[in-house]
């Protein structure tokens, strides 16, 4: 069996670009070579859509004032999906953008009833990770959402006269004051870059997973209602999938033994990995006749999203795979050398990182 | 006729006594000579209930960290009702209490939908008249609420977690996310001089119109919610009666000629006075005979809040009214000159603070 399926097209396209159509978020295929946007992400259609991206690469590649800025829950400990935000930051970074994050520990706190000792504990730690990850401290801006100066809280009461009760609805589902809080503190998040309090107008960019749009959604219609108030302008944001557990279902706290977390033991990562569901077929013998089928198989997600940076060496392991001249036992194998590789680097980076971070972000007193 | 009614006892008294019956707040009346309340809005119950007073009072007297807080929504211009939050600020700030004013601004632009700039401006106006009318500034401390330190906003991110829609609903009818701030917003003025960041636990009373007590129970079952996790405590309050507008009705912004603004032209608030709403009878020999209705007449209820301090002098008047001694036309005039005197004075130390006051008050940058 030759190659007939583009590994860069992933299982779940469909459901991707249906995304597309519905919400008016533009597939970022066109503008890869077009701004020479070379992170596998792109290649690999991982980064699949986005709003206003050419807006802002433009405005990259006239230096004019760009940030990126993302925000982290500080809820359990980073993972694999995580680590793709701090991939992303770490590449607009190189590109030349100024990087804020925003430990969410508003919204940890409210919505999901974290306690507050825990999450500044953990907002800490996810700093932490990022500069181990590769994000540089000195190019980048670290704050907690409950340590903002007065002008960021005023872009939230702002805010909170013009959103409605029914558009809240709508977004959320619930009105609660604990989402609505939350809510209106994201937009603060992304729009609060653009004041002169801030350091003066900027072109901001939001990476995230595409679970994120309807915050993405709402900012837009904030700042185009404080457009003359305030002079703020629509921020742009790329979009990723969502990298499953690995299960091949959706990621989630409750099961933690599918998903990869980037302080996880060496060994308990590695057990995780051996027993994520793969495209391998019933017996070796119709897996070597037919092949596998790596576009179900979280092994090869893994090697897509993370593990395996270069093209030719992740073209070959799909067509080893299609081709039945490997079974899941080894590739597994393959992959936790892989995995324990950039899990040891990251380690050691990390515990290198986190006794200094504190010199990077002020911590909340209470 | 004699004398049988106390005009102390007020008309509308029937209806505040239900208030204390539905609601909980204690009347203040048992407390005055135990506590030597000297103010006249005591003795003549114009503050006539309370929660939890006795606890503040006793803190007074042993010295301990007291402070009385209240807020102003910069909205139109103080009028006479206004000045009795001026005047109770003014009486415990000479009783050694520290006095702390919000400026609602948040709110007033969230709810009431208000231009910045115009509120801006008229907070630092609320806050001068405050000042003219007799509060200290060198004991008192002034800000807007979107002008305050990242603590203060903390905890309006943290109420908005143990506050739910339902609460909401029933306490202000709808849930509309500027009311949710303006809510949460109001139980950080009162609850953070609680704080550490805030110079430390204090026991704060806060002196409103009884119309404000919704804000203040909510307050108050806040403060229970987090006495464990923030160490917070319930505020004390007093409540007065609302001064009414000189039509005998609620006043209102949509109908200024009939109340009397701190800043209105002396001519004009006398001709105000001069149409005010009377105790009179139809005719000037009806009147002789029957005597006047003094607890229906406007110009008594300023003579009881404002225009007369001598409780003797009030007596006389009440008498003279019901003894159809005098006549409307005449006791207006005399009203009139005591409302002349005031404002004269009024305007005089306005104009003297107008400029001075922003070195008290820290103005937002937008």
């Amino acid at each position: 069996m030759s190659i007939t399926l583009d590994p860069w097209g992933y299982a779940a396209i469909e459901d991707y670009e249906k995304l597309l159509e519905e919400f008016g978020i533009k597939p970022v295929k066109d503008m890869i070579s077009l701004y020479s946007l070379d992170h596998h992400f792109f290649a690999r259609n991982v980064i699949f859509g986005h709003r206003d991206f050419d807006t802002w690469l433009e405005k990259l590649k006239a230096k004019d004032n760009v940030a990126v800025l993302t925000g982290f829950m500080p809820s359990g400990s980073p993972h694999l999906g995580t680590a793709m935000v701090y991939e992303e930051l770490k590449y607009f970074q190189q590109k030349g953008a100024y990087v804020k994050i925003a430990i969410a520990d508003a919204e940890a706190y409210a919505v999901r009833r974290e306690d507050r000792g825990d999450l500044i504990k953990r907002g800490v730690e996810f700093i932490a990770h990022a500069i181990a990850w590769g994000v540089n401290p000195e190019k980048a801006e670290f704050y907690f959402q409950t340590n903002m100066t007065s002008s960021y809280y005023r872009l939230i009461q702002m805010f909170s006269r013009k959103v409605t009760e029914a558009e809240m609805r709508a977004i959320y589902g619930d009105v609660s004051p604990a989402k609505i809080m939350a809510a209106l503190t994201q937009a603060a998040d992304i729009l609060h870059l653009q004041l002169e309090e801030y350091g003066g107008f900027k072109y901001v960019l939001v990476p995230v997973g595409i679970d994120q749009d309807p915050h993405l959604r709402l900012t837009r219609d904030i700042a185009d209602r404080f457009e003359n108030e305030l002079g703020l302008k629509r921020p742009s944001s790329i979009y990723h999938k969502l990298l499953r557990g690995l299960d091949g279902n959706k990621m989630s706290k409750s099961r933690p033994e599918y998903a990869i977390h980037l302080d996880d033991p060496i060994e308990l990562a590695e057990k995780k990995l051996m027993n994520a569901l793969t495209g391998g077929r019933a017996t070796a013998e119709e897996q070597r006749k037919l092949g596998g089928e790596p576009l179900k198989c979280m092994i090869f997600e893994l090697y897509m999203y993370h593990l395996v940076r270069d093209d030719n060496e992740l073209r070959d392991i799909y067509s080893e795979c299609v081709n039945g001249k490997i079974l899941c036992g080894e590739c597994k194998r393959r992959a936790i050398s892989k995995l324990r590789e950039l899990m040891i680097t990251h380690s050691e980076n990390y515990n290198e990182v986190i006794n200094q971070v504190e010199k990077y972000v002020k911590k909340p007193s209470f």
